[in-house]
């Protein structure tokens, strides 16, 4: 077990429970005699680069606990990629701190990001713990069976689609959700739990998974509002026509700075899906909401389940660190096997998680592909945890 | 006290309340001897022309206490101004019905629709008690402190600009959130509650009762991002400029169904204001986020003091109609003088709320015209109720 100063980070889109992974963290490390201070940087390695730190060993429990509830990165967060320069920087700015560990809480370019790092700390032959938190509302880091982020903005997409739905309900029509996840349709999937009864929306579910044709959109939409009079839909913001080029694509041109077209804070396809099923379907009453960065950040809707595995994340990295059988890897989640919902807590290598993304899997998605299969409900449902309970009347039920 | 039957229905619109109203009338009916039968008119208006009725004696306490607390309209809505003819078929339904007591869930358009069938029963010589009770999200019903559904719809909005408050501090930028209210800035405003901190946003907000400059926006934004280094923007769907042409007329051709430009279930304001941002005011990261419905179907955010008060709205207007003191009316909120928060439930003349709509005080409203004032926090805090909790760490407080 190292003695040294510790270093932590957040990094990419917030979400509802990443700061209970950093409060883990600061809690399980504050109670470790190997930890001496504990630096948190803000904005990232944006904050490492500028050097700009808090001291977390001065914040008090109540603090911490104050703001392992409140949703979006604590510590401020940060979209950039480091490059190789930027990574020989940090790794300066960890020795000058006497930082024997390093934890970044993020996605996958996190994992790639502190990978890089750990490289750099072993050709110096300096003894640095790099460990990867993972956080992703997308659910599309590899190695695991979900990550923590996902079930609490899977509980909020759920609990609008089924606000969303009893609307419809009231007043008819075609409602389109535009949902986010550029090439993951978990959280899109999610949708699908909002249903209770047969006849409950989201009655068609279309992910980045499959390719989109409008024409086929507009066939689906057409037999739903046959079947059920009205027509609820959840749609990724990244779905693709076949040959990969995103719908939105072929309406706008604006990119984010990673130089991937903006998918999420602009309405463009949801306005888009719903022009075309006016024109082509023929139907008056259609609407459309995207509803962009309220998935992420929304106070109170948070999965229970998400936030206590978000902090045993935090918690399990910070053993790990400590424990000294590894010096490097990501903090992972397996589900056990078997009917009752449980979980472990491993360390897998941070290349197994590093740049590639995984998707949702082809049992989870229905045979036409607009829908999600009773296997994504089951495993979805223990994540998101129970909805706030909607009623009809006995004499509306089909 | 007339003995009779009676209808209820509800219109417009739904709220997460307005199925509160519909039991509190149907429990304070069923204790009363006056009341025989109790139909629920399916859709409005719409349901009795059609004669889509189902038995509200049938449905269990049970059933209904979950129906209350269930968002959007349990019986179906209708966005249908009814003609003369209408109104007219509408009272022949209600006599060979035989009832006595007819009760209308809805705004401003549906008090004049109550007001009218009123006018044909008093024509008639038939005593039929015609009642209309409050709800509206907008707030904007004349001869009322406030409307039942807005606090919820309010509690919403607040919540969603807090979290999205604290994504924009992690990541930086101009955020702007564009809320329901086509003529009256209530659901925008409140937008305000979402502050604990000085340098909390929203920033700037923007309604509809001022007229709103592209030039002025461009400015504000750019005096917010020096004084706070990022910005966040509540602003209303209805804005206009300074000779009442809504900002988003300039830019799209749909009309709703009362031939009025679409302002909701569209994301085009949003990216138009974004647009500007990044051209005029020379920011990179601007992002738009279009609440739209999910402002008033989202399940469990409702607030606590609107849900009681929608219920107890219901349940006056049942009163006042057996009452037998008056044989028509709108049931009205008033807020009582002095610090405590306290209403009374009174029943004004249908006319006093039809047609017209209220808009947001001068006193609400700053100077600018750019944000609100602390007479409007206080007005709408105790609508509200208390949001969920969040916390920075001490050492990033200002």
């Amino acid at each position: 077990m190292a003695k040294g100063n510790m270093l932590i980070a957040q990094s990419g889109g917030p979400s509802m429970v990443i700061n209970q992974s950093l409060v883990g963290a600061v809690l399980a490390a504050r109670g470790c005699r190997a930890v001496g201070e504990i630096y948190g940087a803000l904005h990232g390695i944006q904050g490492v680069l500028d050097e700009r730190f808090i001291d977390l060993r001065k914040e008090s429990r109540r603090t911490l606990e104050a703001v392992a509830a409140t949703p979006s990165s604590a510590l401020g967060s940060v979209r950039r990629k480091p490059t190789a320069e930027d990574c020989a920087a940090i790794f300066g700015v960890l020795k000058r701190l006497g930082a024997r560990y390093f934890f970044y809480i993020g996605g996958n370019d996190s994992a790639e990001t502190v990978h890089i790092i750990h490289q750099e700390a072993v050709k110096a032959a300096y003894g640095l713990g790099c460990f990867h938190i993972p956080k992703t509302i997308d659910n599309d880091l590899r190695a695991n069976d979900h990550t923590p982020g996902y079930g609490s903005a899977a509980r909020f997409v759920a609990c609008a689609v089924k606000g969303d739905d009893l609307d419809n309900r009231a007043l008819g029509g075609v409602k389109i959700d535009v949902i986010m996840g550029r090439n993951a349709g978990f959280l899109t999937a999610a949708a699908a739990l909002a249903r209770d009864a047969a006849d409950d929306g989201p009655h068609l579910v279309y992910l980045p998974e499959r390719a989109f044709s409008v024409e086929g959109f507009v066939r689906d939409v057409k037999a739903a509002v046959r079947k059920y009079g009205r027509c609820v839909v959840a749609v990724s913001e990244g779905i693709a026509d076949k040959d990969g080029v995103p719908i939105i694509a072929k309406f706008t041109k604006e990119v984010d700075s990673h130089g991937n077209v903006q998918l999420s804070g602009t309405g463009a396809l949801g306005d888009l899906l719903a022009g075309v099923v006016k024109e082509q379907a023929g139907i008056k009453r259609v609407r459309a909401d995207t509803f962009g960065y309220l998935q992420r950040s929304f106070p109170g809707v948070a999965s229970e389940t998400d936030a206590r595995e978000a902090r045993l994340a935090g918690e399990a990295a910070v053993k790990a660190a400590v424990g000294g059988g590894v010096m490097s890897g990501s903090v992972a989640i397996t589900r056990r096997p078997g009917k009752a919902y449980a979980v472990d807590f491993g360390v897998v290598p941070l290349a197994s998680v590093a740049k590639e993304t995984r998707h949702v899997p082809a049992a989870f998605i229905n045979k036409a592909g607009n829908n999600v299969t009773q296997a994504f409900i089951d495993y979805a449902r223990p994540l998101v945890g129970p909805l706030p309970k909607c009623e009809r009347f006995e004499q509306l039920k089909k």
